[in-house]
């Protein structure tokens, strides 16, 4: 019976018959850490990109009120003309910008604004630039395509935290790149650009006739700029016609991380492909979604402050901490909501976040999660309450002096 | 000035850039003409495949608490675990197979599940068998890879309606070939797929090595099978280690459309790299969310025999009221709920609809939205009241007498 049935019995024929590039997808090393420790008691997890406030109400009760109104049928592919309006009221207020609402796409996430910028700019065998350490995911929606992500590294000393040396930027070009990634405040080594390294990548990006997809999610995270400072943005430096594709989530300013709610922001001659390529990937977002964010948007300003100022207390508690212990190798970092950090005598990050769940119960991601040139560091996402961002702090530097 | 400017102030130089196959994507037929109608009074919409219902109350709700109770944070990527549980349960229940929550991956709609189920399965190069004319989102999302769709066409007469023939379907397989892609009780033309047909659609692919996708999301809406009967299943032929994906969605059954939940149901040692492809596209679905599909699942039968028995009465009233006209080339659909007809003296199917919008004040989609043989066909969706349909199909009969 056996020898008939092998055909059938043997689960790997299935996973033999699976595109390549599918099967060669990393297992997110965050998701991993978190899937280990998300059940134990007691553990403070810091581990993801998010904070420890739900939603606002004012948020979640437009989104319920538009339900109860009956607000479920199919809608708008490229994002309700109401939510696109407030987009575009709000990017116009922040940055200084043309009030155009032909501007933005509404997405089911950061992420899938990502995986559409890409979808629209990168075939099989491209390649695109991306800094690294970074975020995993848009290499590996590069990587879905059947795309190559080609890893920059960042610089870093312990004065001036990570920084991106744009000869070295360029010399990685090659005849099939065709996009640059940048993420600014940087996911997770907290790395800012300056205006001049913004204006250093647009060259680059004109000269070699790339694309810049540019992840400004954390813009508004920036520790170094004033009351209500804004980090430097490629809104700033860019010109109507240059190839940029911005890619937005309401996931980190307004607490919605568990929504999947997101924006691009592109030249309106691209709305035709980008309406194309959001029908044939979700077929648009729910419109008692973009309820909640037109809400987040128009009434959400008093809440985003409020993060940010929660965020670099979080960060500064954080550092303070970490100074005490002569182990650690980090520099406060100007922007993002994480620090990312190295161990001495830690070298298998991976099991420093395991041991980290088990022995001090807090969760990190483990640099090695986010690519070359993150293997000796791990990551710490300090958007939290005073109190909670201590006592994580507590449990920390007492297992590091322990 | 403006030779200096020129480089900048030529929009069309951005599309030059953007990827062939993303620029090469077809509009949606049917979002052309939504978007043409979709604000005139007094229109009564049998474009899209939706009915008029909203999404009942108990469903909402079950939303509109786990809001409340604050789930706004990050989730497990392959779907709450309750839900997972729910769906198992709901397919055990339906078509007598194992209940298996470790079969049932979530997605944000059925058409994330295509996508995801093609990312598996498709590379660039890679072809992909469709029936046709169908739904063209499939073969879009194909595209979109890379790949390229082959059209075999569905034969057609006025007793038997659509069907399938199956020397034609695997004389289109071709070394390049991956997937066949099978809709059915099927979009547009209501074809349904008996059990000797999916064994033979099952026999090709396991003689060539390929993949199926299965698109049952209308099973259920099938008005051959007496008392609660399901349309046909490849549950109903397949052996465990068929290569088979099923896609899902909440959209029909339970007036979800506008939710965009869905799911995929594969062998579980597909799991990785199915989890890192939901990982990659949009990094899951919110868990407010899926606490409604929970309460469709569990709650939601007599909704769902309401719809369908709804839907039974539209496509009867439409079809008697077709019969009266002589202008009309039709066969009663057996399943989904749909009416795919040609028009005798119309040609243009585009500005049918058009007329239609214009002149009768119903919006139906044009059989040109549905690839290759829809050109000659007109698709009208009649899940919808009694009333409704009635006054419908009033009008599309005068309109076709006039």
């Amino acid at each position: 019976m056996p020898s008939e049935a092998a055909p059938f019995l043997n689960p790997p024929s299935l996973l033999d018959h699976v595109r390549p590039q599918a099967l060669a997808l990393p297992e997110s090393g965050i998701v991993e850490v978190m899937n280990y420790g998300r059940q134990r008691e007691g553990m403070i997890p810091l581990w993801a990109g998010e904070g420890d406030l739900p939603t606002p109400a004012f948020i979640s009760e437009a989104a319920t009120r538009s339900l109860a109104a009956g607000e479920t049928f199919y809608t708008w592919q490229r994002g309700i003309p109401e939510l696109r309006a407030a987009i575009a009221r709000y990017m116009a207020g922040l940055y200084g910008i043309a009030d155009d609402p032909e501007r933005y796409f509404v997405t089911g996430s950061g992420m899938q604004a990502i995986q559409i910028a890409l979808a629209l700019t990168l075939a099989a065998g491209d390649e695109i630039l991306i800094p690294s350490p970074a975020w995993p995911n848009a290499a590996a929606a590069a990587e879905v395509i059947g795309a190559h992500p080609v890893y920059v590294p960042f610089s870093f000393d312990e004065t001036r935290g990570f920084w991106l040396d744009l000869d070295q930027l360029e010399s990685a070009v090659t005849p099939r790149t065709r996009v640059i990634f940048i993420n600014s405040p940087a996911n997770p080594t907290g790395f800012v650009a300056s205006h001049d390294t913004l204006r250093g990548v647009l060259d680059i990006a004109r000269r070699h006739g790339l694309w810049i997809v540019a992840d400004e999610i954390y813009g508004r995270f920036y520790y170094e700029g004033g009351e209500g400072g804004l980090a430097p943005s490629f809104h700033d430096v860019m010109e109507p016609e240059d190839r940029l594709l911005f890619v937005q989530t309401f996931s980190k300013n307004w607490a919605m991380t568990g929504w999947r709610l997101g924006w691009i922001e592109a030249h309106p001659v691209l709305g035709d492909v980008l309406e194309n390529l959001i029908q044939y990937s979700t077929s648009g977002v729910a419109a008692f979604m973009q309820r909640a964010g037109i809400a987040a948007l128009d009434r959400g300003e008093s809440f985003v402050a409020h993060q940010i100022e929660r965020a670099r207390r979080g960060r500064d508690i954080l550092a303070e901490g970490l100074a005490t212990s002569n182990r650690v190798r980090f520099a406060r970092p100007p922007g993002a909501f994480y620090m990312f950090f190295g161990v001495e005598g830690e070298h298998d990050m991976r099991a420093l976040a395991m041991k980290l769940v088990d022995e001090a119960r807090i969760g990190l991601a483990p640099g090695t999660a986010f690519g070359p040139g993150g293997e000796s560091y791990i990551r710490l996402c300090f958007a939290r309450g005073e109190a909670q961002m201590a006592e994580a702090t507590d449990r920390l530097v007492r297992w590091l002096k322990a």
